[in-house]
């Protein structure tokens, strides 16, 4: 069995990530951990992210993972640097710098942001735009709510449509060039979000982005695997197993996957 | 100043509890403590939730109250009996009690509870009914995204009339006799879920209840104020001081208020 990619999350958010590695590099084995008994890390401090973070890279270097993705916004943020200073053997893609320079690239006018609370108010995104192109006009909102309607299965309804509404139908949010979704849990919302804007925004495909940038990486260190329609494999950890999140799961993989609970610490 | 009564919750919450205090017992003052940074308290161990909530009760003894109102449903559930062990000195109170008290008495038929997940799982309103009232037809469901939309204000809009047709617009929510509404946030849904049952359905007041039985005992105790038209006093503690929790306290206690940050650990 060719060696798979690793990619964690602090929940189930990441599986759009996950799903996005699964369309776009299909020849690819990965091994998905969700850190459900932590989940959401947002509200944790730096050292307690990095911890986590740490434990969970280690414990896919045990399963013979040859690239890391961090699909979780907060772990992006927080402990990106100490993990690629620390396992330097290994590329590790965060799921904030591929969307920060497509971005940075191809927007053509106002670009707005909406994310989690603690995402919002770290201002990650804003910041790493700002350091690419300073003169761009960046708006940002935190829309909590999209989370729950997500994990709840409620998209493409009412509340849904309520809810972008209520977030965006607004003068800081109107006639904007791109919409980036800074939580893994919102490309649920791409379709509904592109019919809000009436198609005159880039709702931009964050785990399309992170999918083609872990592309190039693992071409970039020649580890991709190269033996086309290989016999791929999927695994799925998480450290808190319930009902709730193997629902949840599905809806953000697309098709229904197995939990596995493993307790790491 | 007359003694004030203890109230806490692991948030903000908690305060639809302390409106109805002021509301029904207007001669008392109150401290308020609400443990916005371990919140929410559903996902943690009992062991944790009995610490943490073991603190509270001491820091609001030794700011001289002289009762004690567990205004959270999970520390109702889970440290209650801990709490009444550890401090025989005071009366305390928590918020599944009168509750369950009152609907086992007055319910005629079928009975509903709407809970988040946490309190849903722990079975504890269902099973204290049921305690009381063997044949009593219960039925419950975890209507956690309520707790989100009253967090971000989108009360009496189609996103709560959305979730709430989501959640009980269906044969197992039809035509009952009572509903308990379990997180200290659904008060802020009551005429809503009042429309919704088209004035058929009685949907508890549970904190006016709570407020009702925390006057009996206090008069019990002796220990009720009655120097009529005093001076109340009210302070409002919470562990972690937000721009958010400032805004959510102010639409839960149903007036602007000052929180005060006081980490107790």
């Amino acid at each position: 069995m060719a060696q798979p990619i690793g990619i964690f999350d602090s929940g189930v958010g990441g599986l759009t990530v996950a799903a996005a590695i699964k369309k776009h590099l299909p020849d690819e084995s990965f091994i998905y951990f969700g850190d459900t008994r932590h989940s959401p890390y947002g509200d944790k401090s730096r050292d307690t992210i990095q911890t986590y973070s740490t434990e969970i890279t280690e414990f896919l270097l045990d399963q013979n993972c040859k690239a890391i993705v961090i699909a979780c916004n907060t772990a992006s943020a927080l402990a990106y640097k100490k993990l690629i200073s620390k396992f330097s053997e290994v590329p590790i893609v965060n799921v904030i710098d591929p969307v920060v320079d497509y971005v940075a690239e191809n927007a053509k006018g106002k670009v707005g942001i909406i994310a989690t609370r603690a995402t919002t108010q770290s201002g990650i995104y804003k910041k790493s735009l700002l350091a690419k192109k300073p003169k761009l006009n960046v708006v940002t909102a935190a829309t909590p709510l999209l989370v729950g309607i997500a994990e709840e299965d409620f998209t493409h309804t009412d509340i849904s449509r309520g809810a972008i509404r209520a977030y965006l139908d607004n003068d800081k949010f109107r006639s904007l060039s791109s919409l980036i979704l800074g939580c893994t849990h919102f490309p649920l919302f791409q379709t509904e979000l592109e019919s809000f804007y009436q198609g005159k925004t880039e709702v931009v495909d964050s785990p399309e982005l992170v999918a083609h940038h872990l592309k190039a990486v693992l071409v970039d260190h020649k580890i991709n695997n190269k033996s086309k329609g290989a016999k791929v494999n999927y695994q799925f950890y998480v450290s808190e197993k319930t009902k709730a999140f193997t629902k949840i799961a599905r809806n953000f993989f697309g098709e229904d996957i197995t939990l596995t609970e493993k307790v790491l610490s």
